[in-house]
């Protein structure tokens, strides 16, 4: 192991003033992301339940409700049905929506593609090959050169058959794992551009390593391609860092950003959507997405998928805009108001979500709460009066183990408090 | 905006060069990261049902058993309750583990903090206050200066009272928002460290921005602070950030890490402690914690927290070791006996989960999938068989919904297959 911190090989960090703008907030590439959506393709081949014709067109015009740039439709020749799926939602895209259909690096697949997705206004033939030193070996079983050849062939096959109006995209599988070929990994880009890609998409096929190293080797394919080239990158997010990859690697360059709805995809999952899209809209990129149907969408999808949404996921799930700790309570309730707020990680309004900040009392809460929940049910309370009320129902919840209170229980201990304050006023009032 | 790409003042990149040692692999810090766990505060202010004392013990051994370097045991001045738990686990903690509590800059809470935790061999006295300038602003209502006299004061407070064997920790509240007023946040972190903070901690209380910007407020912080200063982060996932920002902290000089069982916390939750652990394990970091007891304590944890494991949920989750689409299915096959398999993120061994790569035959699957699904049941099947077999089960799991076909489908229709293909031996057996 080795030094790295005050060494003088240290890994240069970008520093914050490479970041921002002085006064104006965040540096920001000049373009919006390309999102090219994988969630009928690979969010669909790792459900328990693969979905049919009917429900993946549901899916399709959620995709395009949301405003993705770009769909990925299936993989046309992995059977009859996935070619007829392929076949019909590009029957049913817009002008402005590129559909992609997936293929090996083999002739009669991207015969497939082509014929299922021409119909669309924008058909692209997506290609995918392992470029990785390990994958080549183990799973392919042939050399380098082997492998270039059949990027090239491939990539000019279907650059010929998708003419002057098609697109050709072509993924390098397994890019997250050629730290000990990335020499080769940039030929073979560089090939399929040469052979007429449109794109290059960099997989972090399976997510192993520390985010700035897959970004640090997109950042070097992007530098080592003509300057122009269109970079794509598609993450994955078995160490749970997929969502940070996919940022940076937009900062980094990539503009074509490959993600699922809800982060469905193989084993933990393709790079959440509405994650990425809320992390750059936030640092002031523009993101061509209609960002208020994310809530919606996020049911529609969990729904049809058979996959819940966890409670604490990122923007969408359940309990996220709860809070019930009294130091957090408190600061939501002075920075209500505001635009930002204290503990507030988004607007509920910005995703469509029909909820935003939760206060729920349970013996960790403060004072606060008393006071806005009560509030917010439309009883007036003093903060005074919340102050006292607090440790009444601290203890409360204390002895009837810990949980949440409900509106009622609260409001109970409220009037019994005001009775024991003002016994005559009280008997005043009740006569 | 502005052009970062290609632009002179562009974000510096760390090279692929900065982040390996040539024919060795990644380069790493010098040291193991301390790992101070946050479940049973931050964690539990923020379940639906906070634990009570006997559910707190049972979490405690726990991380024990994990091997965590520190934990903070709760908020002593919370509630009596709180304060008997802090007690009470004080009193169970190990020679060689930091226990902590949280506190305000109060004199009164650090009192209690203090009273709790004293007893504990490593007791350490938490304050946490803010120092972001929206925070100062708009929750404190006071000015930077009074700022930091209440971070002397109540920091030079708890050294006294901790004497020569407790520990003091400052955390320095919102630091995660203090771009604005960095120049502060740098002051207020050394004041701390000359009133007596052994430990400073920068939280990333609201995830909001990209990972880049934290980790580069981090290495600022780094690199102000006098050398060897004992550094922290403590990261909030509301974007689906929190790992790869405290991952890439550890890389920037921050040597202790603040996480939770679980990824426990408020709103999106704290970082996730296994997804951290892995992280570093693969990148070659010597992670000292008890790795194989990972997959039994998220079950326990998720079973007394009442927050169901999601399925997708890197490592622990129910699905992140299935694999459904043809590709992906023949690439597990040729690397499974391999030390790395070509889809496979993590071994199930490493964190004691008892089962590994699992193949399932559905609608998106290949012969592959047929192949090890059967030898796997021990039924002896050659590739041949497999490849035939492969779209007869493509189809009736398609004529069936696509969903996952039994292993009695599979053989059902091997049988048949092999009925059919040699009648007259079937014939001659069966006489």
């Amino acid at each position: 192991m080795e030094q790295i911190i005050n060494a003088n090989n240290a890994t240069q960090y970008p520093s914050i003033q490479d970041m921002i703008v002085p006064g104006q907030g965040l540096k920001t590439p000049p373009v919006s992301p390309f999102f090219m959506d994988v969630t009928l393709r690979d969010g669909n081949q790792a459900l328990r339940k693969p979905w049919n014709l009917e429900e993946k067109e549901i899916i399709f015009k959620r995709l395009l409700k949301l405003g993705v740039q770009g769909i990925e439709v299936g993989f046309a020749s992995a059977s009859r049905q996935d070619f007829e799926a392929c076949s019909y939602l590009a029957s049913l895209a817009p002008e402005n929506v590129s559909i992609s259909s997936l293929s090996r690096a083999v002739e009669k697949e991207i015969d497939l593609s082509w014929e299922a997705i021409r119909k669309a206004p924008k058909p692209r033939i997506h290609i995918v090959y392992p470029i990785s030193d390990f994958t080549i070996r183990n799973v392919l079983g042939i050399s380098e050169k082997e492998v270039k050849e059949n990027i090239i062939r491939s990539v000019s096959y279907a650059r010929k058959l998708a003419g002057n109006y098609g697109e050709v995209q072509f993924s390098g599988e397994h890019f997250g794992d050629s730290l000990e070929n990335m020499e080769f990994a940039v030929e073979a880009f560089q090939a399929a551009l040469d052979a007429g890609a449109d794109v290059v998409n960099l997989p972090n096929t399976v997510e192993r390593y520390r985010p700035y190293l897959f970004v640090a080797m997109v950042r070097k394919v992007a530098e080592a391609l003509p300057q122009g080239s269109k970079i794509s990158v598609h993450t994955h997010n078995d160490l749970g860092m997929a969502t940070a990859t996919t940022v940076e690697s937009f900062f980094a360059g990539a503009t074509q950003l490959e993600t699922a709805l809800n982060g469905l995809g193989e084993r933990a999952g393709n790079t959440n959507t509405y994650e990425v899209a809320i992390a750059l809209h936030n640092c002031g990129v523009k993101v061509d997405l209609n960002l208020q149907s994310i809530y919606e969408t996020s049911r529609i999808v969990s729904r049809m998928s058979g996959v819940p949404i966890p409670e604490k996921a990122p923007l969408v799930g359940d309990d996220v805009v709860a809070h019930r700790s009294g130091i957090h309570q408190d600061g939501v309730s002075k920075t209500k108001d505001l635009k930002k707020g204290a503990y507030r990680a988004f607007d509920a309004d910005l995703i469509g979500r029909p909820e935003g900040d939760r206060i729920a009392f349970t013996s960790q809460s403060g004072k606060s709460a008393v006071y806005e929940i009560l509030m917010q049910s439309g009883i007036s309370i003093s903060k005074e009066e919340a102050a006292k009320l607090q440790p009444v129902l601290k203890n409360l919840s204390e002895n009837s183990g810990g949980g949440e209170l409900s509106i009622q229980e609260i409001q109970s201990e409220l009037e019994k408090l005001r009775a024991l304050e003002s016994p005559k006023d009280k008997y005043l009032q009740n006569r």
